[in-house]
């Protein structure tokens, strides 16, 4: 019998890898002679790097940014096998490195991001996998692409200043001084939202107002972002490419530096829960396993719904395997997941506990472990 | 597939009736073409008699009766099917009846059992059921004895007092007063210790420091017991009938009530657990079952040494049929249970409560009907 697992972390209790081996214990427990691979997932969320990782190098990176308000900050990333970065767009442009009172989306610039990603490119680095939650910024990815040496100009010919406010002055686009390697680069781009550039469910409109923007302001950025689409539409339009679709879900994103990198940099922009299951090759390992078990700290309606076990449910359907789902709760609607690809799902709570306890990593694992034992007797005992 | 539930109650929780139902629930919504049976279970203890009247008529008894120390009392029975009385000891001797500080075994008296069984007898009994637990007597079952007509003697042909410390003017028995209905009656005792009458694990050493003896007093105690033994001995050679064996496992238990009822009315002395099984045609139900659901509120080492689900495992060994147990939940040594006849256990517990909110009837239904659900998925997906 195979069994794949992959379990994305229990938040501030277990890793994946951990939840994981723990696992693979008690199913060794219940089905000795079983082969059973661990595999780290992620949904794009606090592990995916570590999941990203899994059987390549992996080297620490940091590269000294502007950040979101101008200071200098130092921007952490990581390169995969001296060849791909895995970076976050809040490392150089996060909502967390501006105090809250100083939150500013008109003046937030994604400059940063620009930089990190130049910082690769010196580095020799082409292939980029880049996650872009947790945003400052409204600016829909101008300062990166300046940052990049695309020159973003007024009807004077001279630069626009950096942050929102600046698309105000926008009339024309050249890439004259671009860096040239991008032209050989790939983008893809963890994108969990699916919101357009503008309008009512526009980046301004659904994320301004978390990054301080009052009403006034959210009609001020929008605006600015839809003078970014129609310049940004001509200078697309000359270099013969296609027409950049400010609808294109995911667009809003990050401010709606989803629309920059999609349309300046061809960045795909895709589901955390897909990329990592692709780019582990997670469907090669599971398609011909037995039963697939997976999980995450709590499984609710939304676990199938884009986190990390739905990925494995989606294999789980797609090629008729069972799948198992473990969690330290349940609620609930977690019915819900039955219908979409979890066969069946199992808290791995043993008796009263508090949530301290419950969360505390030795615990957790061994809960886990006899969890996974006591499913994996039952499941061999009928199949006997 | 046929499968067959029998749950202890989880005491202060559920009955077992509730349990079964609401796993039965759980299953069927997970299989809905299930032969799904519930039958109640218990090991002897609370709940037992609700068991035992399974498929049965149940009429409520009351017998006035002489309390441990002589105060008048009403002893609580059933009447199954207008002939199988199911009675405790304790309803009419038992230890709760007296307050701690009275308590005191040399005078305490089984008369009150006798009683009891006195007033079956009138309303046309003649098949006992008898739960000996709980007892605040060590007298050996003399006073049962003397309530149904044996005349306890002294060398003067005189009775002797009733009590313990009465045994000590025991002379010779005799039968001529005693009940002629008896001749006619069977007697099951629900005995789950396996105590000799006396000596260091009889029933005075062990027992009767808990009912308020010194070490002096249980000297004294051992000693009349030993007196019976004797005195019985002479009295069954001369009757032409077995000679009594004080060692027999269960002789010590109730104050050595055990010892009386084995051998003046030929009581079988029997597990609770296995007692439950015979009365209720348990093997017969489940013998063919494909899968067997057990459980109790809590599954620890001890739940598969004479406690509910031991019966259920035992069949499950016999019949070869996987057994899933489900409790409130479980402790660390709870997999002793998978050496002895059960295939997994599953706490039913899906998130972080206090233990009041767990043991709440609804949410206790709640999460078994769940839990079961959730098992029987698993198990249902890999025999596809």
């Amino acid at each position: 019998m195979k069994i794949v697992i992959a379990i994305d972390s229990f938040k501030g209790s277990m890793t994946s890898e951990e939840a994981g081996n723990a696992a693979k214990e008690g199913i060794l427990r219940a089905l000795p002679d079983a082969e059973v691979i661990v595999r780290p997932m992620a949904d794009g969320g606090e592990g995916t790097v570590d999941a990203l990782a899994a059987g390549r190098s992996l080297r620490r990176a940091a590269a000294p940014v502007t950040g979101p308000l101008g200071t200098p900050e130092e921007a952490k990333y990581a390169i995969l096998d001296e060849s791909i970065a895995v970076m976050e767009m809040s490392a150089a442009s996060g909502i967390t490195m501006v105090p809250k009172e100083e939150l500013n989306p008109e003046k937030a610039t994604t400059l940063g991001v620009g930089e990190m990603i130049a910082d690769a490119l010196d580095k020799g680095v082409r292939s980029f996998v880049l996650g872009i939650g947790g945003s400052a910024t409204n600016d829909g990815g101008a300062g990166m692409l300046q940052a990049l040496g695309y020159d973003l100009l007024d009807h004077a010919g001279n630069p626009i200043p950096v942050g929102a406010a600046g698309l105000a002055h926008l009339d024309h686009i050249s890439d004259e001084h671009v860096r040239p390697e991008l032209a050989s680069c790939s983008f893809r781009v963890v994108c969990d939202v699916n919101n357009p550039l503008t309008g009512e469910r526009g980046a301004s409109a659904v994320f301004g107002p978390q990054k301080g923007a009052d009403l006034d302001m959210v009609r001020r950025l929008d605006g600015w972002l839809g003078r970014l689409a129609r310049v940004s539409a001509v200078y697309l339009a000359g270099k013969g490419m296609y027409d950049p679709d400010p609808d294109y879900p995911g667009s809003g994103a990050a401010g709606g530096l989803g629309f920059a990198l999609r349309n300046f940099l061809g960045a795909s922009l895709e589901p955390g829960v897909e990329l990592v299951l692709d780019f582990t090759g997670m469907e090669e390992i599971a398609k011909d396993a037995d039963i697939l078990v997976t999980g995450e700290g709590r499984i609710d309606r939304q676990t199938v719904m884009g986190k990390a076990p739905s990925g494995i449910a989606g294999l789980g359907r797609k090629y008729g395997i069972p799948v198992i789902a473990f969690s330290g709760s349940v609620t609930d609607d977690a019915r819900y997941c039955n219908e979409h690809g979890i066969t069946a799902f199992f808290p791995v709570l043993r008796s009263i506990v508090t949530l301290e306890e419950a969360m505390d990593n030795d615990s957790a694992r061994k809960n886990m472990a006899d969890t996974a034992e006591q499913v994996f007797r039952a499941v061999s005992a009928v199949l006997e």
